[in-house]
């Protein structure tokens, strides 16, 4: 056996454990009593230990050693590539840095959880203080093993090739129109009659339109399920993914659209290639490619008026005892394209939503790459706020820098994905109409050349390009924000 | 760390991965798509070889050397015991057998399922030959390393302590007089009058009536769930144990017994030591004993007259569109306690199912024996039918010798454990009555005092003592099959 047929071999191993742990998440997210969570913890910290050895077995050295000298096609370049990026991640950090990192971050997370309704910053920032600490250690030694900047190396992990240099030319740009377009959405929908849900939409009854919609949207229910959690997620393994959603009786708007967001994200795993199962070149290209999918799926398809009519039309078979000007197409495309100002980035609407991954990104980037202190993100959150979003977050920690989850365990280099998938998303739709007349396949009913667009361009390339090549493959250039631009000039102005 | 605590960290550690492996095997039971097979397959193979190697690491030999020589107190000792119990059995069969015989079974069983409907002895036979040889192997092995006959080193794995030389007592004496009874049984019942369920039962409306059977039998709720698959059974761990049941909307009398049956297995996992969670002296002690708290449950409390009226009650409280005579408490006891001689042992009411049990006895401790071959099974089945149920399988091997599944793939000494299970439950139940008013707890909606026996007596045990200490501290002797045929005589005649 050559030494690039061990590290398969040996990658297959490591994924089917993978399996187990996501099932087992995803178990302990919709399904799971309470009172199993002690057990559950500690098999899954035994199960994460044994990855972790085998990701680091002494011998894997010498296999890559051997494998870079052996004659492989391009396939098998891309694979050994992306095998090789996966076991530099998993080694470059010492365990002691891991493991502190882990504790600290639990720490600081599980105090988080009470002093956040309490405003607590005082108490908050003292445990914040050691994982943001011992994130900049991580971030220096990722650094130094990749030749990046600290915050870069973080960026790397998510967004493998991009780097802070292009998203502050992106982002520049999009700050110098973003405000003001808010301003002139909001200013034109001030003025917009419509109605809002109220009264009591069953679950049952929710659950059986968003299974509707998950058909029209082709997922394969052969190898996946809907369920509930708290937090709404896309887990699984390809072969059977996995998502969720919540319910609220009192609205059906966020469950609905929010399963067209996780069906977007479900659809990439199912459309993966199955011949490269078990290696990293058969799975998900980036963080901000997954996004790309899912908010492909939830803002260009899934608000798009074609789309929206069926989502009114649908809902409306559903709910038979609402009013059924609850249901026209005119009021579910106000619904789904309010504008509004606020502090809550989960709650943020499609055009307010970069301002605030911008204002994140900022400050991550300054916070790991050590020109500030942790303390000086209260001020820095309330100034950016006011600068993007007119608003001010002045001793209103719980919803200003205390209201994501994402910062209290140290995961840095995330954020910026979300405007990344965002921008890619439109980027593909605009690509995808030079070839697909998208609207009248939509109206039609049946969906897939959008389907199959989607997964010839995106979903069958798994990780064998780099994101730049599967950019530039599909839409004949790497990103370029303008077509985010245009997008939202056409919905929103 | 002396050689014990070794072998404790070490038995944790298997059973984190058991923990997995439960959790997944629950899931492609109950919740995976069919899609998901084959990668769950892989994932489940990866685990049960790392659990295996995990088991017959060499140092293990050295470990179990040097703790017999420590100086341990009771628990501790008892703990050693199963420890080494279970190495033995994993460390006992050459790998080459284990594969052998796993893809033997895999194949006779796969082929048993078409094979079945078309009454194709022949076809299957060949497949059998193959099973049967390997199981015999194994008994062989077995006998040589434990010093028992190959049958009794076979029921050795399932019923610890259990030799055929006391079954065949045990069995001896129901057969004089089981025929009998049955036949005056169906005679009583001949000229009963009750009313069956028809119409339409919907699943929602049974799972609620289930989870409200569930309550009254207290099953904790923050550890563990119910849910549904194509067979029936109690699984997952004892923080969160998962049983399910299956649905027919025609009728609800299987599925809500099935949920008082699995619900007994389950209050026996809860139940288990917390203190000795992952060593295998925390948990159950034998087949025999987990089906004694399941029969408990739906034979002995399930189908008292006392129960029966909660259950009549529940059921009329739930299925209101239906005539209430249907939930009266004397149709209700004629429902199910209706005795009728057939076929099939997975259908068979109380009273004929140990004349199922004892047939695949005699047929299996021969067969192993190397007494018979397995061709002439078919011809011993149709005997011992006509002997014990007056029926006659010649020729129709799919509802005789052909009717399990549990033979396909070499599980041989198991079925024992059916009847022992009984037995142990009518004399667990005789001893209760002496210190607990069985009936008028009952009677009054809070059966406390019931699972404070069983918890007292079975459950906190774990497998600390030996099944015989067990039976004899929980009711004063060894199994006495008297108590078995009191409580029939009792209900039946």
């Amino acid at each position: 056996m050559s030494a690039f047929e061990k590290l398969k071999a040996h990658s297959h191993k490591i994924s089917h454990f993978q399996h187990l742990a996501s099932i087992c998440g995803w178990d302990q997210a919709a399904v799971m009593p309470s009172g199993g969570s002690q057990a559950r913890s500690e098999a899954m910290a035994e199960l994460y230990v044994h990855m972790h050895n085998l990701q680091t077995q002494p011998q894997l050295a010498d296999w890559f050693a051997e494998a870079e000298q052996e004659t492989l096609n391009p396939q098998d370049s891309a694979t050994l590539r992306e095998l090789k990026r996966g076991w530099q991640q998993a080694n470059v950090l010492p365990e002691s840095l891991v493991q502190a990192k882990s504790l600290a971050g639990s720490k600081c997370e599980h105090a988080w959880r009470t002093q956040r309704g309490e405003n607590d910053w005082q108490g908050f920032e003292k445990n914040w203080a050691e994982v943001v600490k011992l994130s900049q250690e991580e971030a220096q030694i990722r650094a130094e093993a990749t030749g990046l900047s600290p915050y870069d190396a973080m960026l790397d992990i998510y967004e493998p090739g991009t780097q802070s240099a292009s998203l502050d030319v992106l982002f520049s740009d999009v700050k110098s129109w973003l405000p003001e377009m808010i301003d002139h959405a909001i200013d034109k929908q001030s003025s917009e009659q419509f109605i809002q849900p109220h009264g009591t939409f069953a679950t049952q009854t929710q659950k059986a339109l968003g299974l509707d919609v998950m058909k029209l949207l082709q997922f394969d229910f052969n190898h996946g399920r809907l369920d509930e959690s708290v937090h709404p997620f896309c887990g699984g393994v390809p072969s059977d993914v996995r998502i969720t959603t919540r319910y609220d009786e009192n609205e059906f708007v966020q469950s609905l659209m929010g399963i067209v967001h996780e069906t977007g994200h479900a659809r990439y795993e199912q459309g993966l290639p199955k011949s490269l199962a078990g290696l990293p070149s058969g799975q998900a290209r980036s963080m901000g490619i997954h996004e790309s999918q899912s908010l492909f799926f939830e803002m260009q398809l899934g608000r798009s008026n074609a789309f929206i009519a069926h989502l009114a039309h649908l809902a409306g078979e559903h709910f038979t005892a609402q009013d059924s000007a609850l249901f026209s197409q005119d009021n579910f495309q106000k619904l789904y394209t309010r504008v509004k100002k606020d502090f809550i980035r989960v709650d943020a609407d499609e055009l307010t939503y970069p301002a605030h991954v911008i204002l994140r990104y900022e400050i991550e980037r300054d916070l790991i790459n050590g020109n500030i202190k942790h303390t000086d993100v209260p001020e820095l959150w309330d100034q950016k706020m006011q600068a993007y979003l007119g608003l001010s977050t002045k001793d209103n920690y719980k919803n200003g820098c205390m209201q994501d989850i994402h910062w209290t365990d140290g995961a840095f280099g995330y954020f910026p994905s979300y405007t990344l998938g965002a921008m890619y998303a439109a980027q593909f739709m605009a690509a995808m109409k030079q070839t697909v007349d998208v609207d009248t396949v939509v109206e039609s009913g049946d969906l897939t050349p959008i389907f199959t667009w989607l997964s010839d361009n995106i979903w069958s390339k798994g990780s064998l390009l780099t994101t730049n090549e599967l950019v530039t493959q599909a839409t004949g250039e790497t990103l370029n924000a303008q077509f985010f631009k245009d997008h939202l000039k056409a919905r929103y102005l």
